[in-house]
Formats: structure tokens, sequence, C-alpha cells
């Protein structure tokens, strides 16, 4: 058997054939186009699966089933885009139209939770039952997996991490709220810090390592800490303050057996992960919440959202 | 089928006999004497379980489980009372000591928890699957249903809502972590902050009000808002703000059909429900974060323990 993981951006659309061991045995990527409108992007979806099962010498009766990851709210049961701004759909009945060139069986879920849904069977999380993964990009994502299933919160609208607050009155974000925790731990929130930072430190090593560069970046004040430089170390320090207080929150409320950590920060490695696990596994361990939950930085990059599309219809 | 709930507390233990429409039959209190040590409680709540079959004339085939509620941690799969201060319990093997007097199946499950899974089955949540409940008490206790299930986190240590924080370096909360929810939003928290107000404010009712009910208490600033005082006022709004905030980074990540609030300071009803739905349902219907949350009062009471720790082995 093998599985179509299809993972709709607002710039691409990437299809790929997935094997019961969670391996892309071939994958393509395609224009999204949405000014053509739904059906087409349906469309042109079926028949890039098409093509790929006939390149990969599979029959149609190999498929066993096709599984979408949407950059919005889904309502999986219903099979429904509920809202998905980038991709223009709102109220599409996903499942409904694919079911026209397939009859195998087709499943869809918001893009964050298939990535976690990857990871979990198929990259860092591989044989562990309760996961909670956290995508740290240019707002926090949030994936969570309850007894190897995704949880998804009534009508999908749940696994919205970044928007738990962590200063009452904080900062103003997107949602309406104030004080969400990706104002403060997503590489937006560092990038802001960072910049504060240099506004008030005119010495620092910073201004050189970002105009180096550039621009600033996530990694400026990594790399300026790296080289000695205390305002760099300063924007560090706080920034993993605010990373690990939001991840405590999680770890209180949910305690998963494991954190997975993806996005662009988590490229930092160890500078980004030892200090997480030590805060983290600190504070459970003098409150006696135990046991400590692992924490590991994700392992599928790009590809998790096309491997969890596709393990939603294994 | 009948099923005995027992709730023990660090000076009573409660027993009652509940039927499979969640209504007690009988029940009876005795006191805890922890002094006694672990096997005497058992022994002691294992008579009481005879006695109460005895006086409501079921015989010992009728008796279909028996669950316990345990204040403190509990690691529900083993059996095992892992830590519970207030009753002296440490890891004791609760299911395997009290199998030596009943042949039946038998649970347990901490508190807090038992408490959801009453109102869950058979109180204010009855009919919904995906349910958190939220205790406003000393503390802020948490209970989290999910498809019908309790969610305890691993090794039973999920669910500790009231330590997820607000306020980044905020107050200093027991637990170790600073900014705690239930530093500003338990029945404790209130009280702090009627007294920082009374404080600052001389002339307001709530002194009158406090001196001739014995004493700051949660009631103060309701009962002075209610009288039109400013300063009461300030406080209740203030301290909705933050209950509704926590709440609010709940819904964010837990997206339950329904919060059931239960604990002391549910008793002000209206005073306190309706403004949180306003707030709550406010903030997801700008977001987008549909669909809505309803928030109900607790129905059970004191009984939801027994019930609850009763429906576990239902």
């Amino acid at each position: 058997m093998i599985y179509a993981g299809v993972d709709i951006g607002g710039m691409t659309i990437k299809v790929g054939l997935v094997n019961e061991n969670g391996k892309i045995v071939l994958s393509r990527a395609f224009a999204t186009e949405q000014e053509k409108g739904f059906k087409s992007m349906v469309a042109r979806t079926a028949e890039m699966v098409r093509a790929l099962l006939d390149e990969a010498n599979y029959s149609l009766l190999d498929l066993g089933g096709i599984g979408f990851g949407i950059p919005g709210t889904v309502d999986s049961k219903k099979g429904m885009i509920v809202s998905a701004v980038n991709i223009g759909c709102k109220n599409e009945k996903l499942v409904e139209e694919m079911a026209q060139y397939f009859n195998v069986p087709i499943a869809v879920g918001n893009d964050a939770n298939m990535a976690a849904l990857g990871e979990q069977r198929f990259g860092a999380g591989k044989g562990h039952e309760n996961v909670v993964m956290i995508t740290l990009g240019t707002g926090i994502g949030g994936g969570i997996i309850i007894d190897g299933k995704l949880y998804e919160g009534n009508g999908g609208a749940g696994g919205e991490v970044g928007h738990q607050i962590i200063v009452v009155d904080g900062e103003q974000c997107n949602c309406g709220r104030r004080g969400c925790w990706e104002r403060y731990a997503s590489a937006t929130g560092l990038i802001n810090q960072t910049k504060y930072a240099m506004a008030d430190n005119a010495n620092s090593l910073m201004h050189k390592i970002a105009s180096e560069n550039g621009g600033v970046d996530g990694k400026t004040a990594f790399l300026a800490k790296d080289a000695g430089d205390e305002a760099g170390r300063n924007v560090v320090e706080q920034y993993l303050h605010y990373l690990s207080e939001g991840l405590l929150n999680l770890a209180y409320v949910l305690h998963p057996e494991m954190f997975i950590i993806g996005g662009g920060i988590s490229h930092e490695g160890k500078n980004v992960m030892d200090p997480l696990r030590e805060k983290l596994n600190e504070s459970l361990q003098s409150s006696g919440m135990l046991p400590l939950i692992e924490i590991v930085q994700a392992s599928l990059g790009n590809n998790a959202g096309i491997i969890g599309a596709a393990a939603l219809v294994m």
C-alpha cells in the first residue's frame, strides 16, 4: 500500500507518496494558483496524485488513501476547510470534492497538526503516544497528540498554543489578545527583542553581525552571545525564559511524554534545546510535578506535513 | 448494580453508594485519622462500604466496583497514590490493598479529576464529551475530559491548570513558579486583591462589610460592588479579568465544548458567570476561534467527588 500526503500552502501545493514506514517514495510541488479557485486546486492535486502513482509504478489499487494538510481551521469530522485565508478558502467541502476523483479514504487536517502527527508517527516522537509539537516560526504553532491520536478541540479550534497569554495586558497580538506567548517566544518575538536591545546598546556586537548578514534575524543574538557579547547574551536569556515559561504552561496542563520543537529557531540546536531542557525539568522537579518531560528537536523538517497528512489515512 | 465512590480528604473520608444514574443512594463520612496509617484507612473504608451495602439492602453481588478520589498525585494505571501530603500517603498501592477486601473492579484518581468526571457524566456537563472543569477555591484545580474520558497526562501529572502562569515573573507561588493563574484568580487571590484595595481606599464600603462578616472573604468585594462601591467594583473587574484570561488560555489550547466552574467563587452565580461568558466569547468571536464555548456552573456541589469516583468504575 502507498498513501498520498498533500501539503497545501499559499504558494505551492506539495504532494508526496508515502509508504507504510513513513518514507516519501516520490514527491513533487506545483503552484497553488489560488486565483483559479478551490475546484481547480483539487482537480490539479488529483492529477498530480495520478501522475506520481504512474511515475512510481503504482496502480490505483495500491493507493490506500489521501490526506490533506491545510493552513487554516479545518473541521476534520466533516472533511471541511472552515477558513484558510492564505489559500482563499472558506467553508469548502474538500473531502467530498476529492472523492469525485478517487474511491479511497480521504481526510483533512490543519497543517501544524499534520506536522505534529508526522513527527509523532515517523519522526522525533516515534514510539510515544502523548506528544505536543511546538513550531517556532513567524508565530508559534502547536499540535497535540493524545493516546496516539490528534487532539483538535471542538470544531478543530484547539491547539492554538501560541495564543495562550503569558503576560496579562502585555504586547498587542494580531489575534486581538494582549500578551500572547507568540509575541515573546516566536522568531518574530526574538527579532523584536534583538532590535530593542540593539537600540539600547550601541556598542553591542549585534550591530556588526546584523550588517554582515543582511539585517537582524533570529540568529543575530545567538551569534553575538557565542562571540561573548553581553547584550546578545541577555537577549538570548530573556528569550529562553519566555520560551520555557510557555512550554511549562503546557507541561502543567497537558503533561505529555515529550515536547517536539520545530521551526526556524529549533535549528539553533543545543543553544536552544539544552537550556530549555534544564529550565523545564528543574521546574517540574522542584514542584514535584513528575515525571520529567523529554524535549527533542523535530527531525522531518519540511517533509513533516506531507508525511503527517499521509499518516492521517494509514 | 450499585457502585461505591470514596472521597478521601485530610479530615474525613466520605463513602457513598451510587446507582447507574449517578444518584447517591446512601452515604456516610468518618474521620480520616491518617495517624493510624494507610492500611487502617483502607480497612476502615472497606468496613464502611460493607456497612452501607447492608444498610441499603444490597448484597456483595450487587456491587459493580469501587472508585477512589485522592487529594494528590495518583498513578491511575498502576492503581497507586504517588504522593498525597494531606493524608500522609506516598507510593501506596491503594488498588492492591483494597482488593484484599473486595473482588470487584477498583480504580483510583485525583480528587479534582473525580469531581470533573462526576460533573461531566451526571452533572452540569451531562451529554458533553469534551469538558474542562475549573474549581476556584484556595487554589485553582482542574479536570480535563476528552472524548468522554479523563485526561490525566503522563504519570497523572496533567490538569494542573492553576499553575499555568499568566504573568511572567509575577507573584511568587507555592509551586516555585512566579505568576501562576491561581495566585490571581483563586479565592485566595481575590481575597488578597480585596485587602490591597482596602488598604488603598480607607473610605471603601469593603471595610464595613468585612467587619460585619467577621473578616475579608471572597464575597467582600462582590457585596461592596452590589452596594455601589467603586473600589469594590474595581476589585471585581480586575479579578474577572485575571479569571477570564486564564480560562481563555485553556480555550485556545484545548477548545472544549464546555467549561464547568466549581468551588466557592462559583456560588456568586450570575455575578461571575455572566461577565465570564461575555469576556470569553467576545474574544473567541473577534479572533475567529469558533465555535463558542459554553460556561456553566457546577451542579453536584460536594457530592461531585463521590459520584465521579463511582463513575470511574461504571
